[in-house]
């Protein structure tokens, strides 16, 4: 796919060459001749990757790099840093201010668009996430920052070397800031026995394709966004093209770096921490916007909504559909007798024991103070008063046990059976059913008449 | 990237053929012999492309698609459909069973591979946000259905072709179902003036680069998400190919076949419409976790969370933070004498003017009933003073209108500034200035004593 670079660079006609490269690969380019254009640019508007020189007067690449990775609204942009020396020390200290690669000048076209393209693939993979989890993350106010220290370390890493000494070797050099789980053969690394945050697959490996490892972690669901970062020997290019190609993160050549590695595993993990951020903030506002914070139960809302597609599939399949609704017997007496706090402790058991008594396909939400509601799918009337009957029985059969009390709860249920009428009649015969068990006495189960609001 | 791809043929030769194909080049294979063992792997496992043999005896292909189109768990699954022979009214006949692509046999490796790229690229892509949306789509309900006839219709298509003529042409083929609007120079394609559906880019034109204005595209913030559809030569292969490498979605090629075309353009417009449904949800979500739904101000879980990120970013920055919280005085006079109706009513024109007084970069939030917070970042005390009177007096200026009533509103405001202490004590301070300022009788704005609560 292509995207949008930004070439940083102090001196035009290293601009215009790199430009020319790009923009025959069909690449789209921006240009910036200094530090303070670059991010400027970069706050501006959408980059998919900085292309970033590291010999600038004023503000050198590290410290671009640097404040690109240490503000929230550019931290998610890939940075490249281009050099002209190949010293190891550059490439550490690059590595270092958070770049998640390093070229040496001339820059060859085949390793700078497979890094490209490897680079910008996962940063679009991800920029759905975080564009709703800038709104998300002030709502559940995530505590990660890629900045800190700690984010790049105590990773746990499955290394699949050559031979066992190799696995060994890596744990000598990363070991004190990792854990590493060597791994002996592929089944080891396809089917782990623990979380791992990275997996080190070893291109020189014979008794094993690295290759085919690698294509396998992208095809499973479990392992498809785990980082991969693959050890190459010198001449290795063209394996290494295809490795990031089939999704491998990033490659280390021999002869191993320990600064090097070591940079190199922070960043994916750093990386990987930030998308798990993303998503676990997404989906935690997800679900406060859907559960009920008392009882871990589904709030009416969420009921609302899947009461509309549950009957609108039961009247297009055919199959019956039934509501019930419950309420806890005289529950003000036990908030007036015993207080607040007893009283929530009896909902949230109350809800536990609602819980226990669901089928999988079964959904139970609390749609208000003391009632309740289950939606059972595929469920004729008479197996759902039986289920009503079963779940009353269980809510008195033991008193509530509520810090040194016994208190005994009992429950009223009304039911009704979706039969033709639309969704918002359902809920209501269900809560007319309720309304009559109350009326006959509690602590019974009442089905709503088919024939009681079938008129308009 | 690699993929997993279901193989379903009922001739295990052809099964073992298409294996080997796919699996050289890094693809995990998985196989299925019928139709309903297709259905049933689809369902449990997961899948990013289906590679489908027309002719089978039972169940055919086109019956397949349609149920694996027809089913929410599985519709989102690109299928490809293979037949034996190259009947245009075959290749119309899946394609309007839902199919994303039709090849031919013996199916060549180079346009396989590429079209299993692009289309897995595609649905990778949305598989974050569908995963999150499945249970948001239960909140919003979102009435969107892939299967409905007219999903794919009524689009709104940018067509630049070769020749005006041609444009014509188009017009005249698929006019009927959709809008067309053409384009005859590439910035009408790049900065069109009103919402695109799909653009039909010509790879014959000479005038102009399509894969050019496809890298645009896709490099643009505003088009990287629109469909591109690609029209072709009959030797344009090797362009077609790379046409999908940089980002477009389908193509067609000459001679151009109507209903060929018509199809898959509808494709193209469902799946955009189907992915813009997962975003709006997602969004929709997020939004009932963080918008005050009677004012449309953020909630107080939201500013609870905005608040710890701003003044860490103050504390950190050095640069000051003030916050203001309002309370309408004797709201509760309102509701008894007019009504909650009423009440309601002035509690969202008070959010109203308290919105137009906002800066960019202040943040208004409802924290309780009647009782509203602001954040203003970057603000000393001496200029948030003068902003909490401004407003003070925006609320009395003009009596507020609801109904044919004139109701005088005054509001008191407490105002703190952060100096250092923790999040919450900044709230508090503010609270408690704003108790002062009601016991100074109301309509006023009252400062924190910075020494007030400097204490422990």
């Amino acid at each position: 796919m292509s995207a949008r670079i930004l070439v940083v660079d102090d001196m035009p006609v290293n601009r215009r060459l790199m430009q020319a490269q790009l923009s025959e690969e069909y690449f789209e380019v921006l240009l910036a001749s200094s530090g303070p254009e670059a991010l400027d640019i970069c706050r501006r508007e959408m980059v998919d990757l900085v292309l970033l020189d590291v010999m600038m007067p004023d503000m050198d690449g590290y410290e671009v790099c640097r404040r690109l990775k240490a503000e929230p609204t550019t931290l998610h942009i890939p940075v490249v840093l281009v050099t002209a020396l190949d010293q190891q020390a550059d490439r550490v200290r690059g590595l270092e201010a958070g770049a998640d690669d390093f070229l040496t000048k001339p820059v060859r076209g085949l390793p700078l668009f497979s890094r490209i393209r490897s680079l910008t693939r996962l940063k679009m993979l991800t920029d759905e996430l975080r564009v709703r989890a800038e709104t998300a993350a002030r709502v559940v106010a995530e505590p990660w920052d890629l900045g800190a220290e700690t984010m790049g370390r105590n990773g746990r890493l499955c290394a699949m070397m050559a031979r066992p000494e190799e696995a060994l070797r890596v744990k000598r050099l990363v070991g004190a800031e990792h854990m590493i789980m060597p791994a002996v053969e592929p089944d080891a690394v396809l089917n782990p026995t623990e979380p791992v945050d990275l997996f080190i697959l070893d291109l020189q490996a014979e008794a094993f394709d690295a290759l085919r490892l690698c294509s396998r972690l992208r095809s499973n669901e479990g392992t498809r966004q785990t980082p991969i970062l693959l050890i190459a020997g010198p001449e290795d290019e063209a394996r290494i093209t295809r490795g990031l190609e089939l999704g491998a993160n990033d490659y280390c050549q021999r002869p191993l770096d320990p600064n090097e590695l070591l940079a190199r595993i922070r960043t994916q993990i750093k990386r990987k921490r930030y998308d798990e951020g993303l998503r676990r903030s997404v989906q935690t506002t997800i679900e406060l916007a859907t559960i009920d914070p008392l009882t871990g139960l589904y709030n009416r809302r969420f009921l609302d909504g899947h009461l509309a597609q549950a009957s609108e599939q039961s009247v297009r399949s055919g199959r019956p559909l039934c509501v019930l609704i419950l309420d806890i017997d005289h529950f003000k007496q036990i908030n007036d007798t015993y207080g607040h706090d007893v009283g929530d402790e009896v909902l949230r058991q109350f809800a536990e024991r609602v819980r226990r008594s669901l089928r999988a396909s079964d959904l139970a939400a609390r749609i208000g103070g003391e009632e309740f509601a289950l939606l059972m799918p595929d469920t004729d009337l008479a197996s759902a008063e039986g289920a009503a009957e079963r779940l009353r029985e269980l809510i008195e059969a033991e008193p509530f046990e509520v810090q040194d009390l016994a208190i005994p709860v009992t429950s009223s249920v009304g039911l009704a059976s979706l039969n033709g009428v639309e969704p918002r009649g359902l809920m209501k015969r269900a809560d007319i059913a309720l309304y009559d068990a109350k009326r006959a006495g509690r602590n019974r189960v009442v089905v709503a008449s088919d024939l009681s609001t079938a008129g308009p």
